[in-house]
């Protein structure tokens, strides 16, 4: 009997519970799950990375909000200025997240829209605020899986890379929900997860919730995808995706657009899976989206031991794009994209297309 | 000042010299180099992979059948006893390395061919012998430098992958040796080092050298190469071989493969370099080549960590197989190969091309 995929963050009680999140950085050794009773314990949580994943972060900031409100709940204008206070301390724990700041906006104004309430009622409305921030990813995630689950055929080999996985997520991830989809409909199928140097979340992360849930899962070295593919092992290469561009280029961690040239390079679909919320139509396409660069100590020594020479350069870009004509299809909560391009995207997702006039894509 | 490139063996003195030889399981972190007075010392250092690529391999061997031998030097017989005892010794150090008995076998060959010589005559005649197995090796090495340096051209990007370095011979190495001979010309150029998991050959060693000798070089990981060669980074691939078949397939370390496809892909020209030797005309084309499985721990556990969770298989193939038709062309000591088919590489080595009449290949 496998154990349920295990949750990122989940919240237990009524407003005097607490919060569960699981500690991702003592993944795969060791299984904690930490009770946070305090917002402090909450941000040193999201700061060092415990919690990782847009979607997760945003949850356990505005569910760390209600620890952090609800001790200071004697009259309303004190829990006001506390849940303002308690939001910009949050917001400082990660200072590029943007779903941080989301979420923590969306609370604040849900304080705002029930401040003529009582104090008590008050934090029973931030907590449901916090669940339904948690349901909604929750639902978006279970949308991609049931537009991407028939993608998955009976003993197909599936290639993925990274942790868009349950573990980034309220649950089910965005890339792995097509395999959770399919695995609950009862479809035997393998999955390969590529380790993804050099912070190794494939091998660490996707591996671990997959065989949590009872999904077949093998990890390969990123470079072995050529020659699996090769082997006639793998029929679908599904990826998660940073941020999608207007013509459907895809940013994504570095090592996705070797996997896309490799896959049609063999004649394997190659599809992205993404919520509706990850495309950016004021990027025209992926060439405008810049590459960020991490400190190189992430490959010099990333696996407790250093392994380049002192005084040798690594070059570590975070991640990569991937053409849309490389794309099989984009896999949403909305739908299934396909082809690739601008007018299939705003059909399917019906964005504002501003761009549309000003920009080539 | 750089530092010259380490050797991996040496001998220095006479015949009561010693044998030097650097602890490659050190580096990058040290640089440690083991004075061999015995051969023990120089068993346990095969053995336990100090020393390792097959040329280095039978140049130590050789050189530690002079250290095992010179103590039973007070008659010919016992010499002669002596020595075909210690090359079984060391025979048994890694019982897969086909250098290691053809080194072995070349030096009892020598023993028996001055077998009417005086002790300390037969010993020097030995010694020679391992110091002329070192100097062809070298030979073949610069031999490979001078038929690819003028691929390098200034400015240029190079990619390559594992350490088919100096390390792994005498010096120069085979996919470095052009790149030797291109700086000894003055040439500039940067190398963009893969770093090869699971066993980091190319972050721990191929760096190592490469820049103690004053090239520049950088380590990506292997997931990176695509998207550097889209950057237009790259302007050659350059990697060794293990084993080539008689119609120009290569069989080399994991994560070749994909880098020829991502090569052609980008029309980026791919090849390989090695010595005639590598050559093997009893194997008609690639697919005759069984591939390896290793241990999974090295994908598991490679570095100080876990960082697969335990239950979860992973998939090790120890190398792949390249097609001749992503090689642009071999590059060996008897000049460059190109284009890669059988006619073309019987023709430059003028091998014995016994398989022609009953292999398609």
């Amino acid at each position: 009997m496998q154990e349920p995929t295990p949750k990122s963050v989940d919240w237990y009680g009524g407003v005097d519970g607490y919060l569960a999140m699981l500690d991702q950085t003592k993944l795969p050794n060791e299984h904690i799950v930490i009770e946070c009773q305090d917002v402090e314990t909450v941000y040193e949580g999201i700061k060092m990375l415990r919690v990782r994943g847009a979607p997760a972060i945003g949850i356990a900031a505005a569910m760390g909000l209600v620890l952090g409100a609800r001790d200071y709940a004697r009259d309303t204008t004190e829990l006001l200025a506390r849940v303002a206070h308690v939001a910009d301390y949050l917001a400082s724990s990660r200072p590029t997240a943007v779903n941080l700041f989301w979420a923590l906006d969306r609370m604040r104004q849900k304080s705002n829209a029930v401040s003529d309430h009582s104090p008590k009622k008050i934090l029973e409305a931030l907590l449901d605020e916090a669940r339904r921030i948690q349901s909604e990813d929750a639902a978006m995630c279970r949308g991609i899986g049931k537009t991407g689950s028939s993608l998955i055929k009976p003993g197909m080999g599936v290639m993925t890379i990274c942790n868009a996985g349950g573990l980034a997520t309220a649950e089910y991830g965005t890339a792995t929900a097509p395999m959770y989809t399919a695995h609950e409909l009862g479809r035997k199928f393998k999955v390969y997860a590529c380790e993804t140097r050099p912070l190794l979340q494939g091998a660490r992360l996707t591996s671990f919730e997959l065989s949590q849930a009872g999904i077949d899962a093998t990890v390969i070295c990123d470079s072995m995808a050529g020659t699996m593919m090769k082997q006639g092992k793998i029929g679908i290469v599904i990826t998660g995706a940073d941020r999608i561009a207007a013509n459907g280029d895809v940013a994504n961690k570095i090592g996705t657009y070797s996997l896309a040239v490799l896959a049609k390079a063999h004649n394997i679909p190659f599809y992205v899976a993404a919520p509706s919320s990850t495309f950016d139509p004021a990027t025209p396409y992926g060439d405008a989206i810049p590459i960020e660069e991490r400190d190189p100590d992430e490959i010099r020594s990333g696996f407790g031991q250093q392994t380049v020479p002192a005084g040798v350069s690594c070059y570590n870009p975070a991640f990569d794009v991937t053409e849309a004509d490389l794309i099989a299809g984009l896999i949403t909560e909305k739908g299934l994209i396909t082809p690739v391009n601008r007018p299939s995207i705003d059909n399917t997702l019906q964005l504002s297309a501003g761009c549309l006039d000003t920009c080539d894509g």
